[in-house]
């Protein structure tokens, strides 16, 4: 059985590769190129994979919702992904590696039995993306 | 090909469990321990799957919404899940166990061609609960 | 200028006059007569009229959270409206009757400049009420 | 990982099959075998899987919204499903029907180096049809 | 206080007016005058308002749905409006004229104690009509 | 009559006011004084009244559509409103002065016969602001 929880949190980024030259960087990018920046409301879907066990849940929502705000609501809520985030340092900060900064973030030192199956990353309601762990 | 066809139902239960102290209770469940109960609007979506037959269906939403209508909302809807549903007797109402009695309760004499394959239940839509069928 | 806050609560009900006999209970209220209640999810929103200040807000949303939670969300989420809510006593528990009780907490004292102006709680999408305040 | 985007059109059909009299097309598809159709506004969800390319991206979104413009949306959005789609020729356009034509329209000469996944088309929020790909 | 109540119906349309030529047609209306016609999920919400009675409800909700259901949703739902709505007869069938068309069906003999204060239609999420009644 | 039509943008912005200590800036805005700034997917509303005319419409949605893209989303979308936005200078970029901003964009040479009514923008789904015109 599957549990998925849903989180939200807010940031400001810019898409630029130092790779590319300003004019390929807008032509890839369009106005996400921006240089000052933009933002969104990120959604955060977090799937646990597990049976419930004597008390009926397969995972305490309390210690779950800790996790998430610990390692990766505290460093991505109300932050530039461009500046602020070590995790995502010598990235382009695309959701596709914002979801890939989220699961390294969440995967090392697991604590809980029921097992982390899926991360999903909803930008705006037009673009969603989802990937597996490794767990 | 998957059709997923969504359901609601209200109900009120409360989470509190005879194998703990009533100070445990409260520390495992929080509020949903309140000893008068609090209640969700729950949302249901099945999924069948199958393929087209000639009339372009996969399967008669009719016979679909009369089945679940029978089965799980005459059951569900509008009762108190701790002492109203027998197929829950015995275990703790959390959604994770709600979502198995669902799945006990279609899963018998499956009438349908197209195969039961997932039962997903939203207590809010912040915590959503699915399950994959035995058939 | 206008601002809405949106908050949510849970909570169980049991629609049920002793006006009446208990078959014209069940004839008026329907599956919401059903004796051991059930639940819903309310959303409700709080509507302030005012002008920014220096600030730029009309309110602190951080005193305006603080104040619904105390005087509204602390009295009725997870709680039975049929039992647990000494604003709610002499009262059938409709969404109309929670509605007329979360502008008596709110009202007295109001302690913001800006005005409070409007009430709305949905018991689900379908179903929604509205009330002006008396400030 | 996967990237899912979403696009939405709106059509008329009316669900009648040729094999059958009118009597029983008017049992079978109920009020969807009215004479002068209805409509819907359709969600389509396009689900592609990749690895995220320098560019931090698993494909690039105005190649993937021009490819569905061209291919689907200008063959469905504000059309007659009935008389006007020659993909859907010959076959009830249920939702169903409507899904495998989306697919054919999109699988052949699939130009993207990210893998085309999933298509999902919602017909209202509670009719939702899902199909893997070929490719 | 108020009472908002939501129903939906889906139908089909044309916008073309003969006072004009194809082509200005075509100009006017764009996509929206395709000859075959396309369609809709349309939401209409139905705002009462008045004073709970002793029962606790400002209207009974099953009154008002059989209303609705008798003099709005059996005329528009799964009907084409060009050539099935009397009440349609010699106006294009704008969401603008849909809406004044649903007002003339409620307002005569209105049979509630609640007054009927406001008709809101959405043709999309992003196309939304309200209309204050006369009653 | 009244037609809504809703536009989106998104958008960085810092909380931060000079007439205040650094310290003061912290405790008044919290997380939104966060020197780098944070985004939002702001949904704006924009409501007009008047009578349909011989097409069946208020106003010509293209021509509202094009008046709100350039007036206000080419100013906004994807812009940092604390730098690129001549119209928010000097203010704290807070969701009650950019809808004060949008109001100021959109009255001056209003084109249209329908009246400018309201203007609605949603910051996030809690937050919501409401600004009447002065046309």
């Amino acid at each position: 059985m599957r549990l998925t929880r849903r989180y939200r949190f807010s940031a400001a980024h810019r898409l630029d590769t130092p790779a590319l030259s300003p004019e390929e960087n807008r032509r890839l990018y369009g106005k996400c190129n921006n240089p000052h920046g933009h933002g969104h409301d990120y959604v955060l879907d977090v799937t646990l994979e597990g049976s419930p066990d004597a008390s009926g849940q397969i995972a305490s929502r309390e210690t779950l919702d800790a996790l998430v705000a610990n390692r990766v609501l505290a460093r991505l809520d109300h932050k530039n992904l461009n500046v602020e985030v070590p995790q995502l340092a010598g990235t382009v900060p695309t959701t596709e590696n914002v979801a890939l900064a989220v699961r390294r973030m969440l995967e090392p030192d697991w604590p809980l039995s029921a097992r982390l199956e899926r991360i999903r990353i909803s930008e705006t309601d037009r673009n969603i993306f989802e990937l597996e762990t490794n767990l």
